[in-house]
């Protein structure tokens, strides 16, 4: 085989966890800090400390491997090309929000894309020690453990994952507050958590049923997205193109849905 | 001393911690269950089983004490009568969609009201081994390491919890909603997570700046609220009544802040 997904899986898993070390210890330090940096600088220094030491040490054993990140990214406001080649798709922390104000939930997610196809997809929150991985084709797990989406199939017994700050931008405002309110009226619940890696993972392991998200980039889904199909779910766009065609990832500022296999 | 409250803290927490054990057991299996029962009556029973547990266990070490508690005064449709008494406020379970879900955000409260001022708090998330105590004039703690409400003091710097069930019922929507609109609007973002009392604690632990909810019961709050005054907030209800009168939380349905005292 060209490829050695394994080998590539097991490499990144240990670099992975040694990553998440620096958000464990960065979270108890960016909130109520003295320092001449505001807090969201600090932010963006862990952001690009973990990056960095993601890329460096995945470049050290894979020299060919190409990346997609979203610090260097947004840096040189460059749109991310992925090309045949293997390419690790990185958000150093997802859920930034929650890591500055020390909410746990809070993660690094990585995924690679052979060929254009993602084939690892690793989600790991290093504050609860909760490790999702997939490998396209062998299911999902969370600490080793297999995980499946929910066979719950009426809207009024799930739980429905939604992100709500896209609501602060006035153009989107409206539709955001409407589906919120369509939502909180059909489900059991809904519950807003902040970061969209995570709820693809909660997804994936059956606690919600649906997520939504509107405007979210390559790196925040990328990994999520594997976990959840190898889980049993579907990931579609907006349009309801499904998650068979993970390029579409690589599309900016549109919608995702992570839902249950139950509502195909 | 008439009472002994550390003697008191130092029994209920050993039993709390016990009771834990049954909602940890429980999560795993109230959701996909394939039984006769549906998966609400499932939680039914676990909430009912760690309420006698809670007080059976209390009652033997402290026979004269009273108790209001969630499920038996549901069932019985009384409104608590909240007496001189030592008396213990129960929700064997807070966050209980959280729990048939799966998702890990659920926690026992439990506070000891004396001559109807709460003295003790403890908030226990057994999944995630979290454990909140406060007793008052001594502080508040997470797994015996204090804990402190934020610094923040701009609303758009701040992470504020509200809760979106209520909004189901058409007279209190549009209220909710718009309520919710602005928060999104004017904070650095809103998170929905389904538990009082641990919403309260994350106001506590300065997570969250502030926490809103409308139509809470006495036992969802009683501990939490006990807990962040010791950590330096403030709790009021809808008319700006601060939290020196507890027993206002004997009322039912009415609106509840937990704030930092930033924004005193």
């Amino acid at each position: 085989m060209k490829y050695d997904v394994d080998q590539y899986y097991e490499a990144v898993l240990g670099i992975t966890r040694e990553a998440g070390e620096i958000i464990k210890d960065g979270i108890a330090r960016t909130k109520n800090v003295n320092t001449k940096l505001g807090s969201w600088d600090l932010v963006t220094q862990y952001d690009k400390w973990v990056e960095e030491v993601l890329v460096t040490r995945i470049s050290e054993k894979f020299p060919s491997h190409k990346f997609i990140a979203e610090e260097t990214n947004s840096e040189q406001k460059t749109t991310p090309v992925l090309t045949s080649e293997p390419t690790w798709i990185i958000d150093p922390i997802d859920g930034t929000t929650n890591f500055v104000h020390g909410f746990h939930h809070t993660c690094i997610s990585i995924a690679l894309s052979i060929e254009q196809e993602v084939v690892i997809g690793i989600v790991y929150n290093p504050i609860l020690d909760q490790m999702f991985t997939a490998i396209k084709g062998h299911g999902a797990y969370l600490n080793n453990r297999v995980i499946q989406t929910s066979n719950v199939d009426e809207l009024g017994k799930s739980l429905v994952y939604l992100e709500s700050s896209f609501a602060c931008i006035p153009s989107l405002r409206d539709t955001i507050m409407k589906r919120t309110e369509a939502c909180i009226t059909a489900a059991h619940g809904i519950r807003v958590l902040g970061s969209a890696a995570l709820a693809l993972c909660h997804v994936a392991m059956g606690v919600a049923e649906a997520y939504h998200i509107d405007g979210l980039q390559c790196w925040d889904v990328a990994a999520g997205a594997l976990i959840v199909t190898e889980a049993g779910g579907i990931v579609m766009d907006s349009t309801g193109m499904f998650s068979k065609d993970l390029t579409s990832f690589y599309k900016w500022s549109y919608n995702l849905c992570g839902i249950s296999n139950k509502y195909s």
